[in-house]
């Protein structure tokens, strides 16, 4: 039996939640959009239009009224979420508001609706346990900004009724995201625990003075991170040996476990560590051009997405290597 | 006082040789190679052809013929290093054939030549410390394909000339590739050590169930791999909090913390566990059918890099951000 998603409210108009609008909409989806705060809820049509506008310039999207007229803001939570088939929650990242916000959407919302949580780490089962119809809530983490980078980690709890994730899954990849679900909840789900491992070494490197900032970001933005755009770790070291990954483990293995031995003893981002990256960055980029940085950002997101789409209809064209 | 880098050679005609081949003789220098065995000096200018019309093919050079006059295949190693001012050494990855041919360029190559080698881990010290001229060694470690992938990792021996690792920095950026200088050896360099800290947590996360191999590989591909391809770790995170990476690590340290305190202990490659992930990989693509996979990440890769040459270009026409 499926699940309709034809209604979609989403709860938190910060980036996060104005970014999923976005990726509703797109998919032909209407779009309820509500925040507790009145100046979110004033100023996000026009992020949205704006951000829609750049879309449209990049080639990403065509018809930017028809998308707009499918986004609705909410005067009240209630007005939101009460006849929505899938509710994206999207406030912010700490437990005692995920937990105050889902208990009110589980009281507002339709017995059958789904509620997806944008956590980018906290399991749902920390902030759903006590809410009614806990069952019909699960984790669907997007990467920022949701609309550029399509990635989306579904995370069921205990208790999480286990037809939701599947479902959950197919809307996502039929809405053009790119779901992954995970078996069981675990802390910094799997993206933010392999960014969490590759930053703890970066962080390392530049406390024992082996490369700056600035060239430690080098050896990811012209190196791993381009094979890294368009296939992952796993295949990526299962073609750089003839035999595959198993000849690749063979030859290398030993060398990556002592370099694991050596940070045995997990270190904290220090306050005065953060700090001499933090001076070098702002030496590179002063706080005032951070938010122009961003857009610079998202401009080369958009880029790069209409590239994949054309390189990627590539691929799909030759089944035989995928 | 500046080093000239006119005649280069190039010892050991594998894929790694090959490559650097392409990326000198593309920046105007006259490239001799030379490899102990006679059917790769037989190939290699074959697999050079090739490469040259498909990088034409997407727009990524012009005079193919002009670029393959400066490339000769030397009869003897003496013939190829001996009138070199920068020898690129790119023989098998392993202690005893380093020190073995680092031996052979020492004695054939002129005192004030400069070797490099293409190691991707060992240090140089491990292979040079009884090697005549061996302040004249260093390490300059490519990506594979380093005709498609620009970084470039600088490190100097303890007793390397302090002179020869920003001459070569130099040499290498305006060869056309993105190098880094590390201040000095450490297993593994930066760009192994950070894609083993996030394959050692790829691996721990396939092995506990949590995601397949082809889930975890997305996370990266359609995820964090996106803003990597054009800017790294520490400028990710500047960019993903309102005050900037200060902002980040105190919102996402803890977090962070715990992961790594998960991994303390940290686990072998074990061979049972390699080969669960392999028999997952060979299931999407059978051994047979890996090289035609390599043709298509070298294609995806000749295309990313014409993309990047377009976006960059509008990325350094705006000084105020960078």
């Amino acid at each position: 039996m499926n699940h309709r998603f034809e209604r979609v409210a989403i709860v938190g108009a910060g980036l996060v939640g104005a970014g999923w609008a976005i990726v509703f909409a797109r998919a032909g989806q209407s779009v309820s959009i509500y925040d507790a705060q009145y100046a979110a809820r004033a100023s996000v049509l026009d992020w949205i239009a704006d951000s829609l506008s750049e879309m449209e310039r990049c080639g990403l999207i065509r018809d930017v009224p028809g998308i707009m007229a499918r986004i609705t803001v909410a005067g009240s939570l209630e007005d939101a979420v009460g006849e929505a088939d899938y509710i994206q929650e999207s406030v912010f990242e700490r437990v005692d508001v995920k937990r105050e916000i889902s208990h009110a959407i589980g009281a507002a919302m339709r017995a059958d609706a789904i509620v997806g949580s944008s956590s980018s780490g906290i399991p749902a089962s920390e902030f759903t346990s006590n809410v009614a119809k806990r069952e019909r809530f699960i984790v669907a983490h997007p990467v920022n900004p949701p609309h550029l980078i399509p990635l989306v980690e579904i995370v069921p709890a205990p208790w999480t009724d286990p037809s939701i994730a599947p479902m959950l899954r197919d809307f996502m990849e039929s809405a053009g995201q790119k779901p992954i679900v995970l078996s069981r909840e675990i802390a910094g789900f799997v993206l933010n625990r392999l960014q969490g491992a590759l930053l703890n070494e970066a962080w390392a490197l530049f406390d024992a003075g082996i490369a700056t900032a600035a060239d430690i970001d080098r050896s990811v933005s012209d190196g791993l991170g381009m094979r890294w755009s368009f296939m992952g770790p796993f295949e990526t070291i299962d073609l750089n040996a003839p035999g595959g990954v198993t000849d690749y483990a063979e030859r290398l293995g030993d060398l990556y476990h002592s370099i694991a031995m050596d940070r045995q003893f997990p270190a904290r981002w220090s306050p005065d560590l953060v700090a001499r990256v933090a001076a070098e960055r702002r030496q590179a980029l002063p706080l005032e051009d951070l938010s122009g940085r961003c857009g610079w950002r998202d401009k080369m997101l958009m880029a790069l997405t209409a590239h994949r789409t054309t390189s990627h209809e590539g691929d799909n064209a030759k089944p035989d290597i995928t």
